[in-house]
């Protein structure tokens, strides 16, 4: 695990107000408080690809942007990915950023949304699990499928023996989890903040549930990573289903990568 | 026509050294002096979308790297699409940006890659040919098959009248005229410089054709606009067929977009 480069002190102010509020309750952006503050965050090439080929994980941002990931895991409760990209990146979801102010490092819940519990295979070899025994991270929250519970009771038994804590929700007709479900769950859970980090199918899940909802932000801000390559086609691609409009950008630039901070445009929704 | 804003002094130094050189001879850089000075550049969404559905001419950039995409036109003898966006957005492909120590506009070259010329159709009625012909534009090159010509000798006489400059050349395998012929070709008309602006299939092709040549620096500089939007599943991509990685990266922050230049990596040409 290679350090991580000191914070470029510039990305403090330009994320500072993308970043979740340090009280919940925020009645002048109108948040709908039971829901935790949600920051779709990823890193993309030049052509939207955030790996090269599906299951291969791919460098595509600069030592510096991945600080910047850390230090922005340091601000949040939670940390959500799908289980393709628990699979491909073995990932250890923990946050490595330690601010000089600060006696210990910061303990980020991992999620994972995993409707049909895959996390069982490779979970006992994975970094998660290494990464949460040594106490330099936390055992994560799995997001299962309802019926897939019922009908094989051992996930309860697996995930109790790793202190594996389990949400266990519907689908709906696509085969998909409601976001504001999920995240009214995470927000029962005390986490009042979510960042969402990956992969494709989440995030472009998670967008296009953005457009087609008109009620509820239920991204609060959306950072993204561009490293100046192209991927090629048989990248894996994120582009949601619908046009989608910004407000409030603000880039910035570092050694090689672009980073766009950004909200959601809930007029522009439509397509 | 909206008139442009001014330019962005921050832009003139931020471009330069990805601009054709005024001398044509360049032996510190290693030109091949034979072909032109070749410039990539067009506007992207953040999914790397050129335009919202095939055929549909979408805004993607602000005005100020609008103003910016005519000041490049105005350092370039030459401006190169091909036949779809010609179709698709009835351009001008003129360059309205004028230096104020400069007494009259630049006149800059269209090229239009058209291997079974679909331009007659539409050459009549179009935006460029009024441009042409208002003596605020040059009539284009248009660069056919070759057995296409050859079978239609009408397509001389329709050219001839409208002062259009036919280039024929042979298709390859793939049905692709190869690039290096296309440059050559254009150098031969006393075009130093060439400024590649789109669509999809010409851009996909060139930079693929990058990738695939190891020996000829065929595209000199690439300037990316990224507007900050999603355009979305159905809109028309950018992708190259293998990865690309790309060296002297600058990035330029505007109002609202984000400019990237950069020129290709030979050394990792291979994916
Ligand atoms: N560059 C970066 O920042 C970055 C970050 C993270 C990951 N990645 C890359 O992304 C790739 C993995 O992406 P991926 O798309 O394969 O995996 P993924 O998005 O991590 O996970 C896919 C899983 O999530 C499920 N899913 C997504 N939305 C759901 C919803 N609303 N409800 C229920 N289930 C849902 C999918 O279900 P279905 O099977 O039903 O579709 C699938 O089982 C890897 O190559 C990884 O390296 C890159
Ligand atoms: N945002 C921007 O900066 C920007 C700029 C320009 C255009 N656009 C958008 O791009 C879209 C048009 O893209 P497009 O892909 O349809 O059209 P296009 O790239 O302008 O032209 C396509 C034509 O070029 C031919 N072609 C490409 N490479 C060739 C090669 N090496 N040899 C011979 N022929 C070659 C194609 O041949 P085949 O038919 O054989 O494939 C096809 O006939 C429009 O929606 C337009 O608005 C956006």
């Amino acid at each position: 695990m290679a350090p991580l480069s000191p914070l470029a002190p510039t990305l403090i102010p330009f994320l500072d107000r993308y970043l979740p509020p340090t009280t919940k309750v925020n009645s002048e952006t109108g948040l709908n408080t039971k829901l935790p503050f949600v920051t779709l965050t990823y890193a993309q090439s030049l052509d939207s690809r955030i790996s090269k080929a599906p299951g291969v994980q791919t460098v595509i941002s600069h030592l510096e942007t991945k600080t910047m990931t850390h230090y922005i895991r340091s601000k949040h409760d939670a940390i959500l990915i799908g289980i393709g990209t628990f699979l491909a990146d073995d990932p250890g979801l923990n946050c490595r950023f330690q601010s000089p102010m600060e006696q210990k490092v910061h303990l980020i819940r991992p999620v994972i949304i995993d409707p049909t519990f895959q996390l069982g295979a490779k979970y006992e070899t994975s970094r998660l699990r290494k990464t949460a025994e040594e106490g330099l991270g936390l055992p994560p929250i799995v997001v299962v499928d309802s019926l897939v519970l019922n009908q094989n009771p051992q996930i309860n038994t697996f995930c109790q023996k790793h202190r594996i804590i389990l949400i266990d929700l519907d689908r709906n007709s696509e085969a998909r989890f409601v976001w504001e479900d999920v995240f009214a769950e995470l927000g029962r859970q005390t986490l009042n903040s979510v960042m969402v980090e990956g992969g494709a199918s989440i995030i472009e899940s998670l967008l296009s549930c953005a457009t087609s909802n008109e009620d509820t932000h239920l991204i609060n801000s959306l950072i993204i990573t561009i490293g100046p390559v192209f991927l090629g086609k048989s990248g894996v691609e994120v582009s949601p289903m619908n046009e989608l409009r910004l407000s409030e950008v603000n880039w910035w630039k570092g050694i090689r990568d672009s980073v766009v901070c950004a909200r959601l445009n809930k007029q522009d929704h439509r397509s």
